[in-house]
């Protein structure tokens, strides 16, 4: 699968990042940390900073390098703030949705990066909008800022997050700044990454820890399920204000998101990847002349897979053109089918008269697949094998993944075999969710399977779900969270 | 004085439009009338309309010109709408102020586009954090904002807008839509200008007749002081919401921000401006060889001044360039002085061996002013003498004009003959407040003139008013408004 | 005529500056003095500047104000230089034909900056390309520039020129640097303006004397038709390299396209449109209520008018949206109408009831014309005059003016009285050319009065000529000019 | 080495392709090879097309993305064109430079796309100059242009190329269009690569064959050493002009600038590379627990060094971040180390407590070899060992390569040892000229070996050449070269 031109991708939301620092100042660390993050959402970039007296905002469109002038950096004074950056949902490419979301209120301002989506939303916005609140986006970024100010009208901050945390569903990381303070927040299950680092002058969190080898930093810890982390620049305070028996853990962080050298929940992902693709070969191998990964997407799979082999030939064999991008030009129909050459490249020598395995971590539509099956035909293969690093996705995401609707999965309600036929290899395996959940060290009922067994871990309307979801009692507001 | 560049001169904050049409989309008249208003302010440009089901938004920095795409417009689907232009105030010129503000709530989607101040916002936006609301900007219009979606909980909506306007001190004329409703709201003064407009298809609001012209329609009349009018492609319904004993029309508005060609308050402006031009000779007349304005904004007073002189020769002398635009390099310190040169230039042969008057239309920081007598004796005029289509400028303005603070203003503190010789003329000479009064046909205590007396027709805190002002009491909340 | 928004007008093609300091830079200089001839073209601006060592070039698109940098100014080193702004002929509106044009060849660097237009560049161009030159563009800057470079090979600079000047035929005004060295040059006729400044820290040609005030210099004098003048830091040496017994002045320069600060052979422009005014009163004056001018253009012809009507009441009675510029959205086709409002305003108040005269420097294809009579019509005009500031043009310009061809000119093949009846007008008044050649001071026979008369001064293919023209035989290159 | 953001690469100046079609449009075909040439210059993309009547030309600055929009392709009418991206050498990033460079001339019009650089321009050009040319730039493809053109007067097309090819001396491959013909044309020595590419409707000549895979066509063969191709939809003519006894092709190609899917000189650039991966191993291979490349120009290297290892390990350990780019601000010099970890972060476990081999194509500043070696140790590494697939580079680059100076150069006048020392590695080994040689299956004799020997195929002053060089004589103008 492809992040640079998505055409058949999925796409993350959002990568939040939250700094902390005594006597240096946040703006520039942000923005570095948001290059670092720039994979999870390329649609607009932000920072909000505060000073000790005020709050800093500045939010681009575009990817970071364009959102950020050296004059807006040096605009956005103090030691203390937190950055975002967006993956769009469908329909509301304008600024007005950009993050971080901030506001002021009562008692100060807050600044809000939200990662994740929440599936009871509409019912909070309802009820704050029956107690008069007007909401300038219909995100649900806005939904928990009001409702954190609204609970900060009486509540210790402590005491506000928590109430508010009773009474959100759905998945969330999140970096808030209060003030000057920057707190970090993960849903109880733990769907999104979520991580602290420690820095020269300071304390961190970020999506991936990534963020933090930016900035020189080391990966203290994820922040765990339902747990509140308030940073200072000297260290940060813990409060686990709630407690599950179960995680839902995003398997597909592992398996497609997430930067190969970041670790979430304790598991370096390009390891993962390797182990994954290992597992590949133990369920699934089969012994062709060469193995060879979609590029960039399928290669730490591919290393594995042919490590575990033990004799079939690891190759390169498509070649990506990093240059094609958002000014491109689209071909015409009938060039359409030439400018896929123009993207991936087979190298002819490691394809021609050989069978091959090409290896992927995922295949969402199934466009891209049919086209490099081709692809690898035309250029001499004699037999092309697909072996996916993931189960087969049949049911959408409603965590904060843009993924596709359940009619554009091209396995969704087909036989593995039907798919096959439908990208033309000569066989296709997917991996096995035992192997995933292996891999990950973790139980199945640990993990977020909605997108491969349409299983939710979240009460979603229409969708089914095995867990006990303790849903929150939205009208709960008068009544203090009993603590 | 000069509103292409002004260096030297004050800038209106806003203008504001509203259109309701049968079978015609907004958005385009909206986009042209917004042209037609593009003197009010030059910073930020927005149109929000209402298709019946939901409300489509788009704001976009600089001119109007370079504010919308056509694909922007294109986006605006709907039959109402409403618009805004905008100067910004002190620090806030990034987009976040920019407006029609636009807020979703309880009982449906808000627009409001605001021209004016209110002095009682920061109360108001206090009283309102205390029942939980946030705030994503410090304008006063979010506050009306959160204001009216707070009383629309519980009232209809001319109730709710009588409540909010019995909580609101200040200026504003305001263009607001309610879903596919729009309304148009004059505060109790009327001290900013705004007047209905009878179109093909509909009817609109605007914050001058000018707008109505380009639009092709009708000017029916002015919105009454306290009025609120709802619009209805065929026609208006009228409600006077609340009645002063007298009112506080800014007579600057005439003198120097409004376009000569529109209708305020049922002068004319063009017209107002020639009377206070033969009210100029009247009062203050000099027999040089020659009268000429400051272009563009001295020229109506000009050829009222030579009409009323019955021998004073009237002339161009100064010729402007209008290509000295924003993104103009500045001269270094020592080539300041030439590049006035390159924005007025003196036509020698009006000037050489002549005696001049030089007509603006005020002062304000008299720098310009320094610099025009300088160019013109410097071109051969024997004399220069000052006349001033208006009085000393001496207190700063709370109603929404950006006029400068009081250590700025040249006549703040200095008599008028402290003034000519600041600025090195061989005389100078003011116009009365009663002239400004007889020319409008109106009394002294109908007008705002507390930027030349001071004394302000609003409850400003730390300066003086002689009116009985009736200030809002922000407590009311729970008590509907007796009505 | 409009020279803003010149949907209906003429537009001049170029404007050029030189400078020659000492102990001054000249790239700003000749940035500011290209603002004050932006009038003159405002799709690209160049500046050439020359260090001693070697030619420093920078062109951009569009006004003055988007073409330059301050990094672009910073790079332009030198203390001598040339400046360009330029309006594209048709169909080259990209960068390659920008200027100044500027080469480098076997005795130095050449920068060119060129106002006018040759008659015969394909002739020199064929003959130069038999040679084996070749051309980057279809300009007949590029022409001059390799005769000019090709001629100093085996002559000096002076010779070299006059030896270009005996082939090149048609308008030009030039301003040339050949290395540190600038010079001026105008045609034998001296179609095109061009003139000599002295100032601070040096000298300076022009084509309009407004470039010479902007930077606080003194106007010496107009380069003589025929004349060269090479610029040096104190003064300037002029050789007279061709005489002819008449010049061809172009007299729309005086009408129209030149500012009225400026002073063109002898004559300050904005005189002669006063006086054109009153010659219009005595001609075809006629006794209505108000005379009132098309905006800006008319505006010293019909100040010259009321003036020698003594009598009739001059007032401004269309108010000009100068917003209205290049990203505008074009109306559709029914919003065409209304769009005229948006440029053009009626003052209802100087109309209403009233017989009015309109007065205009010229009327090309008349499509204002009629626009502006109808616009005045609806506004209450009892009856609507016009008066035209020149004769009717009837011939296209082939010296350097992007006028319309023959089928486009409303004049062209028409009595006055079919004019008047298609713009809608009560009665319609030309100027005659006897009282154009008077207001200037020159016979019939020094003008170039080819757009009102067909007879045009130069030998033109297809047209008519009544001079006996000395057109250069281009074969002439083995032979030196005799001098 | 890093093609993508070349702190420490050097860039290769040129990119050329040429197509000639029967019913089909050239120019979206020219764009998008251009898009698979672009590693090859990014300053600057260009095209050029004909009609049949008249030459169409764009030029833009950038990627060839931000280069063209859908209406530039639109105007470029025509069925045969070239096109161009280019690298600028120092100090003229500007426009002016930009090609295909375009001209007309007595005999039509020429474009040139021009890969390469000459040695003896100067002379050439001067003796243009004292034939009368003037130049609009200092390139030598304008000199090329201008004999070009010279030679046309006289002689049909193959010989006047003959004549050109006979009077320059250095390396270019170039890209040609005269009127709607279009010709690719390689030096004597064959020193850069153009291959000719057979298409649907068509054929078309390239820098490299991933441009023909890109428009679905098939390599029909390199273009050979001293051949002139004439392309017609339907083939192409051969002329053999010159012939030499030895080649000089390039090895730098093959190491650093081609894509791994190119076929140059009938090798597979990434078979290349992988076998000079093996040649790695054999020559100086060490055994460390790991060997891994660094990205993405090492991975073809490390990935042949690993397999003929059999037992080394190939793991990533470096993750690369794309999106550091142009637009990038710069870290203040406290962050400067911290930024590397932007661009490429160390996967830890790969790298922890192991002993580690990094492979490179080559170095150059050896600025990024030292940061990386820290970045590994950093990591964890318990050893760092270089190995570089190519010798030590010790000399400037002559021939089109924009590498570096002496001086900069870290091998230049250093011993191995020393420039191990400076970098801080274990042990550094570079590879053979003899395994080069080997690998591309050609003798040292035919390949340009300037860089790693300071000893050049070509005449240039102040370097050392061991060849007989035909050196052109310049002054043979007068005499048609004899064939």
């Amino acid at each position: 699968m492809d992040t640079g031109q998505a055409v058949d991708g999925p796409t993350e939301k959002c990568g939040v990042v939250g700094v902390s620092f005594r006597d240096r100042d946040a703006a520039r660390p942000l923005y570095y940390s948001l290059y670092a993050l720039q994979h999870r959402g390329q649609e607009s970039a932000g920072i909000v900073t505060h000073d000790g007296f005020q709050q800093h905002s500045h939010v681009g469109m575009g990817l970071v390098g364009d959102a950020f002038s050296e004059t807006d950096l040096a605009e956005l004074n103090g030691q203390t703030g937190i950055g975002h950056v967006r993956y769009p949902t469908a329909g509301s490419v304008d600024s007005s949705c950009a993050q971080p979301f901030s506001v002021s209120f009562k008692s100060g301002s807050l600044g809000l990066s939200h990662n994740g989506n929440l599936v009871n939303a509409d019912e909070i916005r309802e009820e704050l909008a029956g107690m008069g609140h007007a909401f300038t986006s219909d995100g649900d970024t806005e939904v928990i800022a009001h409702d954190l100010a609204t609970n900060l009208l009486n509540e210790d901050l402590v005491r506000a997050v928590k109430h508010t945390m009773n009474r959100i569903h759905g998945s969330y990381s999140l970096a808030i700044s209060h003030d000057d303070t920057v707190l970090g927040l993960r849903d109880p299950e733990g769907n999104r990454p979520l991580c602290i680092g420690k820095l020269d002058e300071g304390y961190m969190i970020a999506s991936e820890s990534a963020a933090i080898d930016t900035l020189d930093g080391e990966l203290v810890r994820d922040v765990r399920p339902g747990e509140l982390v308030v940073l200072s620049p000297g260290g940060f305070d813990s409060y686990q204000l709630v407690e599950r028996e179960h995680t839902a853990h995003c398997f597909f962080e592992h398996v497609y998101f997430a930067r190969p050298d970041s670790v979430i929940d304790d598991n370096l992902v390009y390891e993962v990847r390797r182990e994954l693709g290992r597992q590949l070969w133990e369920e699934n191998g089969i012994d062709t002349d060469v193995v060879m990964p979609v590029p960039d997407s399928g290669r730490a799979f591919a290393s594995g897979y042919a490590e575990a082999s033990e004799g079939v030939e690891f190759a390169e064999g498509l070649m990506k053109n990093r240059y094609v991008g958002r000014t491109f030009i689209m071909p015409t129909q009938d060039e359409r089918e030439r400018a896929v050459r123009l993207k991936l490249n087979p190298i002819r020598s490691t394809v021609e008269g050989k069978s091959v395995t090409l290896i992927d971590d995922s295949i969402v539509r199934g466009t891209t697949s049919n086209q490099l099956v081709s692809l690898l035909r035309e250029a001499g293969a004699t037999e092309v094998h697909m072996r996916i690093g993931a189960p087969p996705i049949t049911a959408p995401c409603y965590m904060g993944i843009n993924m596709a609707t359940r009619e554009e999965l091209i396995a969704a309600g087909q036989s593995v075999e039907d798919v096959r036929e439908e990208i033309g290899a000569d066989s296709l395996a997917y991996l096995s969710i035992d192997a995933i959940a292996a891999a990950l060290g973790e139980k199945h009922d640990d993990l977020c399977l909605g997108c491969v067994t349409g299983n939710y871990p979240y009460e979603i309307d229409g969708e089914d779900t095995d867990r006990e979801v303790e849903r929150p009692q939205i009208d709960d507001r008068g009544l203090p969270a009993d603590d």
